[in-house]
């Protein structure tokens, strides 16, 4: 666990550099909003998504630097849905890792701006050369992050957990809800290292099953620390989402029952990982680690 | 003219149609987003941006049906700006085209997921096989389109827009955010086409000088509009720049002066048409068009 720390961390450095290279300060009023892509999105992460999406590039032998258009892009797509979240028209929130969010350091509109802004980015990123020589693998990515961030995906579930039926969702509807909200996104962060590194179908399958149980391992491991942990150690309001009336797994199941479920998902995000080539001992401490943070 | 017009009426319901077609209605409280994004696309447009799109590709010789999809993912583009625009926290604009605005029949949240959805749909549809059966052409639309709507375009135009500066704005600098906030849009319309009729060097700057004059005799006769128009005749609030004390073109130049301009860049944009092959009268008369449209 201490070695997948250390290369989370690095992800995290190799992302935000580059980040940090790609929104290039402007002069004049137009330099606004890039300042506030900046501050959504260079906020120190954990950059799980590119994380797990060169992970699994680096299965199909692709290295980090070849992966990192890709990762970088899908990280933007994560920063322009928290910017969107946290505006007092969705969630409300003034905190994100325990900084102000955007609209707080800027107002309201430029946080709109902002969020578009990295939204858009993302795909001219992705329709670089530098992602990948053949066009038809960009095109490929494109595809797969604008399905799993669409209305069909992301937006979708956004739209869910703010609709007035949102109290009321049973433990069906809360899966739903949360496989589009945050699944897809981690889903497409492994497709699109199985993109990359030209994976067959049942590579392919075996990584869509492995994400979809983390993805779900993840958000449980979310609701658990909403009740158990402090403001201090999330760097958000801790029992935001019981607070706000919102059906979680945890109300659904029980803290036990949350963690026993969330155990079993790990376990099973584990066996898809022996379909696969290459050296998994990474992803599978990632399905570990997932469950087990503190943050 | 009468003919022009016949043929913009011909493609809105095209697009329209293929907007129709793709947004489909979906089950749950997940349908709302789809609904609003349904709400902001489909309200009865001029459509002239996918309509120079067509009109830029048949010149060399791309049939309607092989440039659809670029046009509705470009009007996917223009819609979204659009919803995000009137928001309360933007524009707040309650009509739009003589119709309530998406936040108006929905709310702010969902107007930003309407928005975030048509957006990243767009790049969804481009990424189809359906858009050209060449990856690499489907990849520089990618990336025409996201340059043109992103920080350093339309978005940028934006923020400059809603920033303290705006009243004080001289003519370079309010030819400089509408470059950015329309223009680079128009520009993408006869860039699309280009491309996806495979245009050379020449043709391709010969259709982004027609672009440019376009969009900027588009804007000022926008301004001639808020001041000579009414709320009934434009479906909007008239005089709203006015009131909200933008700088606009009219303001810089006056009404007389103005109209001279818009008439200068017309003539501008149907001599860059003189470099371009096949039958360019209908752009001429769009260039026409722009200028002496009522609404």
């Amino acid at each position: 666990m201490v070695e997948l720390l250390r290369a989370l961390e690095k992800t995290a450095d190799l992302v935000g550099r580059e980040l940090d290279r790609l929104l290039v300060a402007a002069e004049g009023p137009r330099g606004r909003v890039v300042e506030a892509m900046r501050a959504g999105s260079l906020n120190g992460g954990k950059r799980l998504r590119p994380f797990l999406l060169l992970e699994t590039a680096s299965l199909f032998d692709v290295p980090p630097h070849r992966a990192l258009n890709a990762a970088v892009a899908l990280e933007m797509v994560h920063c322009y849905s928290l910017v969107h979240d946290d505006l007092p028209a969705m969630d409300d929130s003034d905190l994100r890792r325990g900084k102000p969010t955007v609209h707080k350091l800027f107002d309201d509109a430029t946080a709109i701006l902002a969020g578009d802004g990295l939204l858009t980015g993302a795909f001219a990123v992705l329709a670089e050369e530098a992602t990948h020589p053949d066009p038809a693998v960009r095109c490929a990515l494109v595809a797969s992050l604008a399905q799993a961030a669409g209305a069909a995906g992301m937006v979708g579930g956004q739209m869910i957990d703010l609709s007035p039926q949102r109290g009321q969702l049973d433990l069906e509807g809360i899966t739903e809800l949360q496989n589009l909200k945050t699944g897809r996104l981690i889903r497409h962060a492994c497709e699109a290292g199985a993109i990359l590194g030209g994976a067959g179908p049942a590579e392919r399958q075996a990584l869509v099953d492995y994400a979809g149980a983390l993805g779900l391992a993840f958000q449980i491991a979310d609701d658990l620390l909403d009740v158990e942990g402090t403001t201090a150690g999330l760097g958000k309001p801790a029992q935001a989402d019981a607070a706000l009336g919102k059906a979680t797994f945890v109300g659904q199941l029980g803290i036990e029952g949350a963690r026993q479920r969330a155990r079993a998902l790990v376990a099973e995000a584990q066996r898809s990982l022996r379909q696969l080539p290459g050296d998994t001992r990474t992803l599978c401490d990632t399905a570990t680690f997932v469950v087990e943070r503190q943050v």
